[in-house]
């Protein structure tokens, strides 16, 4: 297996070796080369969790790969691609295909529609994919795979590669190794990034009141030590999108709560919209991401810093790359022009707590705060498209905290399989990481057998089950009480024993009342997370978080109004 | 919800409406209106599940639909959506998408690429669909859906329709629903067919040896009681591909065998390979349904039924379809021409049976041949892509079996969804129809949740899990001791339990001797399938059936050749 030649070595080995430059281990899934490389094999139980795994892992790790089979692979895997596409994830996939020789001959080999079309699939990928290569030429393998790679990161956005088997053990030079790939973005054209900085820099000297808004690509499009520098140096506030959260320390006396247009706090509402400049870096208004398209900030009071493009009020600038004018903002702004802004204004308060309240009922305005309180810095938050993904806006994130949901996508089921990349991610070099997964009860059975992939790899997550009987979302959505959003009712407790867990350390518990609740976040033993635990909390099924009702007010009155846009698929 | 006028019906209810017509109830996962139309909501607990049992129910009643939403949905069911196209199963996708309005205005929805592009994934389902629309005008939905019903049942292959919100509840008129949606294959072109029969029943009289080889296309292109009645009337050998097994009945005297190249029997190789005639119905020489590409038949010697052509020895047909030709052919043969064969050359036994062998090991050439004995007249027998496809050649079916299996596309995981649906199918018309499941260890962690859903709908199949400690079939293709062979071992006979199942009468056994299978198998309460049951049969990692054995040696000498060309891509 190993290649005749010293300097030469397999097309396979190439891209593997490349893929360990660019992320150390990897979240991949297949063939005796792998370890090799200094990659190592998960096995997911099957390819939708995989390519979930493989988002949830690129969030931590910066990109990763996934590597399924022809056809009855790769299609199953494309619903986690497509959602890594829309929300600027890095995944490589890297699909194995019948060696060259039968592709050309049209072989009716079985994993194909039985035409002989051996590039259909690839078709297929190309809608969700920042691009594409079917590998066919040892020479030109090589510059494929850099050129690939290369835009897979600095897009933030998947590549498709397919692998004949041929391939795999053809010989290239291995020279081009030694090289790493160049990862750097292209320049932006000097003078119009010099004329957007200055212009940048006017409007904040004159603004009384400027504050900054974080959102998912300041995330994606790596940006944030850019940004934490700017709110450090300027203590300007800074809030953040629901997908933006936890791209800032919101532990930070300058930070300011979770924008969401009308869904927003009212405090939070009021400080956001009485701005007279906000720096929006990252931007992106999808509905969910913006109270239902309710931003009420005015064109000329924004500066939208984005991956490609910059927007100064009314003006666009096409090309100009946020990463580069943010470093270059940070050199050539004059921090003492900023006008300091009075701190009492600043709200910092977590919401309502019930916990005075004479319930033991546990309900959604209870519990996220409770939770919040019981974040330790560094935790890894994974939280399910559904009640989670807007229950979490009412924790209060300590120090380091990293946030994986998928808002704008909202593939349901997502978050166990990202758990299980990101966990793995975390695994080697961050093991003080611990890994929270918060899900609901009807989600959990698109992706449960993800699961026993976390127990063989050893993986120590606490995942808690919100048990309300069914699709609540959908239930807010449509069909309070319809048979639909109903679910069969699984035992949860006996869920990691089955999925093979060691039963002496791995636990599970179901809670029903706020004092069990409590009295199991303050055992230090559970928090310490030694085993995997799934702890099933049962809440009310008509219950909901306040975003998640909010949301839904929006909807129902835009859909009375005639327009009737963002009426819900679901 | 109701129309308003009483000659009108909403879009949706249209479309449901005709679906009920087309194939009583259905495996729909959706909307309030269902009940209205005759149809009931399954709740798969995934997309990619409930489009293999779509599939499934297809394959039983002829048609079935499958509702996804926008996106998240309707990519998880790509797979199974493409396996149906590969294997000629006509599935109806409907794929709930956001209103038109906001379509029109390009919004930044969830579920979108967040690119305002909202035909990206339609045009993912157009390389896997025979054809695909989005119902954007209520005036020609009406003839949309049912030009498109009609390609989907009369192709036998998947179709796609995009139902915006807003569409569903606009009035169309309802006077259409009156007139059925009319199914009847385009006439051949007459004088051509009549050549085609005469030049048939020439080569049959002038033949002494003809044999009939019932293949895929005979099932999915519904000519089986054609095919049954010239089996009858001619007394043919008959002998069956692996992908047409359970197309004849096997306890027929002319029955002969299942025939693929290299890979059959002796004796049923030689009788194929000798005959002077094959009349090949409804063929797909696939690599696995054709020994590794190794028939033996001679083009001057063949006869080829196909649904959209047909082929005499050296002459294709095209356009000509294989329905009219048999009806005609059935009529026009005269019979007393035909040449009788000797029955006593007919080969109609066992495989060798290891029963008498000491050993008490569960070993595939023992079981399959076992179970062949334990099934019943009209048992529902699926399969899943590995070990279970090969094996189940191995056992005779008795009278009205249907067999459900994916030798062509061979998506793992896939049997699982397939026999919810296909029991769903039978559960109300067809009660006496036992279902039983052969699924792997690692075959079953794809899908497994799906089990909760034939628990939630009382389904009672008898579900055996060959526990071979992972992926027997890949073993055999690549990488025996490799350990991205090996899954995470499940206590499989708790899992009815962790699924819902009733425990008093959902039975789980777990057998590792021949002894304790036999003794199972005798016992009536479990042969009667009361509830659902699960039986986990240990079997020996690096044990395989003799055909897998077989198509493993092919490939390798293949693979050894210079083309190589069926190196496997797994």
């Amino acid at each position: 297996m190993s290649p005749s030649k010293k300097d030469e070595v397999t097309v396979a080995a190439y891209l593997f070796k490349r893929l360990y430059q660019l992320g150390g281990d990897f979240n991949l899934t297949s063939l005796d080369l792998l370890e090799d490389a200094g990659l190592y094999w998960v096995g997911n139980c099957n390819e939708l969790n995989a390519s979930y795994a493989a988002d949830g892992y690129a969030r931590i790790k910066g990109i990763s790969a996934l590597m399924t089979t022809f056809g009855v692979g790769e299609l199953s895997a494309l619903n986690g691609i497509a959602g890594a596409y829309s929300e600027h994830v890095p995944v490589v996939h890297i699909v194995g295909m019948p060696n060259s020789a039968a592709q050309k001959e049209g072989l009716l080999l079985h994993h194909t529609l039985g035409n002989g079309d051996f590039t259909v699939y690839e078709r297929m990928s190309r809608e969700i994919s920042q691009t594409t290569a079917i590998l066919l030429d040892a020479h030109s393998a090589i510059k494929d795979i850099d050129r690939i790679l290369r835009i897979c990161w600095t897009h933030a956005r998947p590549v498709y590669i397919g692998l004949p088997t041929d391939m795999v053990f053809k010989s290239v030079p291995a020279e081009g190794l030694s090289t790493p790939i160049n990862l750097e973005l292209r320049p932006n054209d000097e003078e119009t990034e010099g004329a957007v900085v200055r212009e940048i820099c006017e409007l904040m000297y004159s603004s009384k009141n400027t504050i900054i808004l974080s959102d998912a690509c300041a995330i994606r499009h790596r940006v944030l030590p850019e940004l934490h520098q700017l709110m450090d140096r300027t203590n300007l506030p800074t809030f953040v999108s629901p997908m933006g959260k936890s791209s800032v320390n919101e532990t930070h006396p300058a930070f300011g709560g979770v924008y969401a247009g009308d869904v927003s706090r009212e405090d939070v509402k009021k400080r956001v919209e009485e701005a007279d400049l906000v720096l929006f870096v990252g931007g992106l208004k999808s509905d969910f991401n913006s109270g239902g398209f309710t931003y009420r900030i005015a064109r000329r009071n924004t500066i939208e810093f984005h991956s490609d493009h910059m927007k100064i009020r009314y003006s666009t600038f096409p090309g100009i790359q946020m990463n580069h004018v943010l470093k270059r903002l940070l050199k050539e702004l004059d921090y003492s022009k900023i006008r300091s802004v009075d701190k009492t204004e600043l709200i910092n308060k977590l919401p309502r707590h019930e916990r005075e309240s004479t319930s033991d009922v546990i309900t959604h305005d209870y519990v996220w705060p409770t939770f919040g309180k019981w974040f330790k810095e560094k935790d890894v938050i994974v939280t399910e498209t559904g009640t989670a993904n807007f229950g979490i806006l009412e924790a209060r994130f300590p120090a380091e905290v990293i946030h994986i949901s998928q808002v704008l996508y909202g593939s349901i089921g997502y978050s166990v399989g990202a758990l299980q990349g990101a966990a793995l991610a975390c695994k080697e070099n961050h093991p003080e990481r611990r890994m929270v997964l918060f899900v609901g009860d009807g989600s959990l059975q698109l992706t449960v057998q993800e699961i026993a992939t976390m127990i063989r790899h050893g993986l120590k997550p606490i995942i808690f089950v919100i048990n309300n009987n069914g699709y609540t979302i959908e239930r807010m959505i449509h069909g309070m009480n319809a048979g639909y959003n109903d679910i069969t009712p699984w035992k949860h407790t006996k869920l990691l024993e089955v999925l093979g867990a060691n039963t002496h350390t791995a636990k599970s518990y179901q809670i029903k009342t706020r004092m069990e609740l409590e009295r199991l976040l303050a055992d230090d033993k559970f928090s310490s997370a030694p085993d995997i635990q799934l702890v099933e909390i049962h809440m009310p099924g008509q219950d909901a978080p306040r975003a998640l009702v909010k949301v839904g007010e929006i909807t129902a009155q835009r859909n009375a109004a005639a327009g009737s846009v963002i009426d819900d698929d679901d």
